[in-house]
């Protein structure tokens, strides 16, 4: 909060000139920190997302020990698969399992259509309590994966290296994967509205994979959809930050789908992406999480490269290029936030 | 082989007019082939790689049935690997596994150097056996994984994720990096040279994994030792081609890294990337792999886009963004070559 009891992080999403730059983590809550190890080994991820408590104690986690600038809602980007009907499992350490791919035109056809509200109601609750315990004390984003996101993993079943079955039904049968991608965002607008309507201050749709595709492909076949979604959701009266990873070569397109905050991954320096999509957009990014492991003197280098790169322009938020790892030091993390107010403390 | 006698492959490296774009694929002898699947089914991968009587069988089986205007040597991006002291197996579907992973100062101090005549001989044994079995026919181009891509399987013991520990190498212990880095570059340049010596009439450096780098790190860490091989095998008289994937949003300092004809993936604009580095630098590229597995008009229409983006410039040679996916079909592989050839006959 600054002296004008507005939230900084919604003031940089806005464009608008703070008193810090703000910072917050994508994964603040998570298996880097001892209190949610704890939790999980006593229940599994997707109880931990649908049990409201559960949910509220790990958002708030970061927050009890460092100074960031927004909550995140504790939550997985692929929840609306699963009563979408393609299940949704997480074996250890293989990541997200979809026991049921969509292949066909007809495993297209039958997926469900999706009242938020009621089949993934527990992320309202959970983000009506974190609102509740926050009073006031910082922001709260709400997020889902993104159109070409959540469709990749339900045709590819899981991860993918090359997400061959996604790019051949994309080429083979398109209209079978605009069907997809149209039910996918129909669903998506209505889960995103959800979010807000029970409290999420902003929200983020995470594009993590959508960097396997060259920038034809992303016009193609993706661009409409993503932009219809961020198109739907504008009226909400809440910035939406539009996050891709790999996708350096078409930062214009991206620009192109929307978002009132572009999220950019590391593998390109902020202020040549920032420049390439215009200054008078606002940018969040873009740290290697990697670089969190490191050394703090070569953290604090690093932070200060990119802080120097924003070069105190207004409409940037500080995170990194994409989440936490696992084995990430907590003192480094709470370092980051420290060092990125101190920079830019003017 | 153009009408004056001299291979339009070579005359593209070089940035001279051709008759028509020449085009090879990576990988283009695998397991895509059925005659190298039944090969494989009696001997292993490295068997094929050290035997020289196979993998001139696997290296000459795609010329045997496609008109691609170059050979590339069987053989794998890591085998210097074998003889720094670190190991090389390969298991079935997981990729290459380095027994002894490098990962402190005493690691790298204990890499031997390496006489590749002695020691990698097998693979001048193939050069020479396909050079004389190919009788000018086509030029063949030799190949190595490039520093960092060696070096980075050298340190994650395998594939990887995220490149933490190499990454975490570079930042917290950056002398032992450079140690690895230069010994690594050593090696490389013999064992290049020791194929140029057989009989390769061009190289190529795979820098398979350097896009998980962000552009200060690859300037930093990367650029200077990948620069030194390249500067290294100048005066052999043969192109050498530096392939990189990911990469797209440091262009510039793959150029200055340098090679005769820089190779890009799919990632970007073709035209968009060949302006950057100038239209004066030979490249090669970029059709997504997958796009061989879609129907052939799917196919044609994907091919002609990037002959119509190369627009006949001087210094263009077709290829896909990587190497040949195992399930691709043989005769679109055929078809690409045909259509490539067509469409640029002037």
């Amino acid at each position: 909060m600054d002296k004008n009891g507005d939230f900084r992080f919604l003031k940089a999403c806005r464009g608008e000139p703070v008193d810090r730059t703000p910072v917050w983590f994508m994964r603040q809550a998570g298996r880097y920190m001892k209190p949610y190890r704890d939790l999980k080994a006593k229940y599994s991820f997707l109880e931990m997302c649908k049990t409201p408590e559960l949910a509220t104690e790990v958002t708030l986690q970061p927050l009890g020990v460092m100074d960031v600038d927004a909550a995140i809602i504790f939550a997985d980007i692929l929840l609306p698969l699963e009563p979408m009907g393609t299940g949704l499992e997480f074996s250890a350490g293989d990541g997200p399992v979809i026991p049921r791919p969509v292949r066909s035109r007809k495993d297209v056809e039958q997926l469900r259509l999706v009242n938020s509200e009621e089949q993934l109601g527990f992320l309202g609750d959970s983000i009506r309590m974190v609102r509740s315990e926050l009073a006031g004390r910082a922001p709260l984003i709400g997020f889902s994966g993104a159109p070409f996101t959540l469709s990749s993993y339900m045709v590819e079943g899981g991860k993918s290296r090359d997400f061959a079955t996604t790019k051949l039904m994309m080429y083979e049968a398109p209209e079978t994967w605009n069907l997809l991608m149209d039910k996918v965002c129909t669903v998506l607008i209505d889960y995103l509205k959800m979010q807000v309507m029970a409290g999420a201050q902003a929200l983020q749709i995470f594009d993590s994979w959508v960097g396997c595709l060259g920038p034809g492909d992303y016009e193609e076949y993706i661009l409409p959809h993503t932009r219809r979604v961020i198109d739907g959701l504008k009226g909400l009266g809440v910035p939406v930050i539009n996050f891709s990873t790999g996708t350096s070569s078409m930062l214009g397109l991206i620009h192109q789908a929307g978002g009132d905050v572009l999220g950019f991954d590391w593998r390109v320096h902020l202020d040549e992406a920032w420049k390439q999509v215009g200054f008078n957009q606002p940018v969040q990014g873009n740290l290697d999480p990697i670089v969190l492991m490191a050394p703090l003197p070569v953290v604090k280098r690093r932070v200060h490269d990119v802080l120097r790169r924003a070069a105190g322009r207004p409409g940037h938020i500080f995170n990194l290029g994409h989440g936490i790892l696992q084995h990430t030091p907590v003192d480094h993390v709470k370092a980051v936030v420290d060092m990125v107010h101190e920079y830019t403390h003017g």
